[in-house]
């Protein structure tokens, strides 16, 4: 069964990328920007205000070039006499970042205009379409924390591994204070590096942190497809390899090296997408380990799951489960057994069972990073306040 | 004359990526394996023994496809039936990192086999051929350094700016120690991330911390390119923005945040190319600020230069030149006036004025990765010292 669901999350992953609305003929206002995601002196791809994006793409002796954003069938470029290739999405593309690659005569590329992003496990090109709200995640002149990259051994897998850990802005100042610390997950293709570059996950800590918001906490995030497989074998996927890493072998070396308040209290977990399964299994194996669960687009805690381990009730002090409004249907078309059921119901059911449970909604948005950022931002003001 | 400085260092970083010797028709082993460099899963580009590189791209029905690394015109890669596209360079490739890209069909893409590294403005294509002397530079099971990106503000160029952070691997433990500084910069059309992406330094550092050949230090490394000259526009360039955001801001910065000993006779400068023309002209101009310069692969320092600074002698404790073994006839090509001469003169003339000059060359490397690596590795096991 666990294979199905890794299978699901990969579909729902790639599904995605194809689900924004059909076609219409509105006006198309001229007023497109380059993405913030463009790499330097790059003028293109660009976004307009009413987030239509618009691509530009230089192969003069092309036969034919497409990009894979926009509709369900991407969005084909057509050639101008100056060796340049033109298109603009058929429709307004969702807040937020999203991921796409160029189909050059039949040949996957990344766009030249654009920063990458590893994700599908390949790095793609990336573009960012401004959001209402984005001033959570923008970067702004407040006191800014940093982002160490670590490279910590693992017995269990022979190798050195990498994971990146968040310090709050006062950290270095403060070396007698010590912090709660959350392990937080990217999805299926993703690696380690996307919390950070596609989730901007320390730029939100750093906003939420100046304006009070949150309690200062650490954030670590490591490489959760421990056994390295491809898109075809993710049937092969088995959640042991990746909790002996994180449990056994990345939390003692985190409580080593840095200054955590090294108990269950204080040690959240959360994940997005395939990143919510894992964080479901590791946490309901490992309550005498976390309190508090984030389980972002994918699974939900059942009334039966918690039926099952006796303590849950006292040791587990938040489960919080979110998803992107416009990927409701799935995740109830899915079903309990594979993500747990429907992740209202199963809120309602822990409420009403005594348990702290909450449940949030990303409003116009589907199984894309703008649900993560928001997701991650709620959940955060309600870590480690007990 | 300045500008003409940096137009020269952005040829040298083109011309050396065409500098590879002619064709022969020696015996191409089949050992191919992948590059270390390649994204997951990927199996091209691979190198084989002799260090010949072969790509295979998949574009079915691009009408041509081109790498840029081999012999002076690249590579031209020829159509198979199952739609790739597959060549092996002319002639073995030098040792260590290399960049290239993809030209197809006119178009400039990367090879999305490989993981990309910023160079020449862009995020290039790169890949890694192993050298004889590899280990100084590999991954290996010894107590690792962190490496921390930070954001600091400035002023002067009314931003938040970023740079990476190499902290060795006992700072976290050692909270009672504190360590000298080297700030370490990159060459023209590469940032801040380039010393870690290409050059391996947290790995090189750990490596002889790890035996014991270097005192343990910090290293910063932040973008040099301060005004964001575009490839065309380098005659704008003007040192000034840089010196101030990098003695004036970063460095006060530096010494807050970190364990720093944070005196002139515990920090140090150096850069590869542009970075040693950065490096020379900020010491010079600051030499109650800098104790230890590396200039690699551009700059070196003249008696003349020393004469006109009076404490010159007893305030620099060690001027460091290097280059590798195939780039310094263009060194001496360009001259005093673009370079500050022969670096092999300019070091024997300030070893007999009795300064502690060190020139070090790179056995069969140009202008490129492998000579840095090197360089750094040898600079550091002379910093601090005193």
């Amino acid at each position: 069964m666990r294979k199905i669901v890794f299978a699901l999350f990969a579909f729902l992953l790639l599904f995605s990328r194809w689900s924004n609305a059909q076609s219409d003929t509105s006006f198309i206002k001229d007023d497109f920007k380059p993405s913030i995601l463009n790499q330097p002196g790059q003028d293109y791809p660009q976004v307009n205000s009413q987030r239509y994006v618009r691509f530009r793409i230089y192969a003069p002796q092309a036969q034919s070039v497409k990009a894979t954003l926009g509709g369900s069938q991407g969005t084909m470029l057509t050639p101008s006499k100056d060796g340049f290739w033109v298109g603009t999405t058929a429709d307004p593309v969702d807040e937020g970042f999203h991921y796409y690659h160029l189909i050059v005569d039949g040949g996957v590329f990344n766009d030249p205009g654009t920063l990458n992003f590893y994700g599908s496990t390949r790095w793609e090109s990336g573009i960012e379409v401004p959001a209402h709200d984005q001033e959570f995640y923008a970067l702004k002149d407040v006191p800014h924390g940093h982002v160490v990259q670590i490279l910590f051994p693992s017995k269990s897998t022979n190798s050195i591994r990498r994971a990146f850990v968040y310090l709050p802005p006062d950290y270095d100042e403060n070396h007698s204070e010590r912090y709660p610390v959350l392990y937080l997950q990217h999805g299926w293709g993703e690696d380690e590096t996307a919390w950070v570059n596609q989730g901007r996950v320390n730029l939100i800590m750093d906003n939420l942190i100046a304006e009070g918001k949150v309690r200062p906490f650490i954030i670590v995030m490591t490489y959760g497809m421990t056994n390295d497989v491809k898109i075809g074998q993710l049937k092969d996927f088995d959640i042991k390899p990746f909790e002996t890493v994180l449990v056994n072998e990345l939390i003692p070396y985190i409580d080593e090296h840095f200054h955590t308040i090294a108990d269950q209290k204080h040690r959240a977990m959360a994940g997005l997408s395939m990143g919510s399964m894992e964080t479901k299994m590791i946490t309901l194996s490992n309550v005498d380990k976390f309190s508090y669960i984030g389980l972002f687009s994918g699974a939900s805690i059942s009334l039966d799951d918690v039926s099952k381990i006796p303590d849950f009730k006292d040791k587990i002090k938040l489960v919080f489960v979110s998803y992107g409004s416009k990927e409701i249907d799935w995740l109830v078309r899915l079903g309990k057994e594979f993500t747990g059921g429907d992740p209202r119901k199963n809120v309602e059911d822990l409420k009403n069972a005594g348990i702290n449970a909450v449940l949030y909604v990303s409003p116009n948005t589907a199984h894309e990073f703008l649900t993560w950022r928001r997701s991650l931002k709620e959940f955060a003001m309600l870590l480690f306040k007990q």
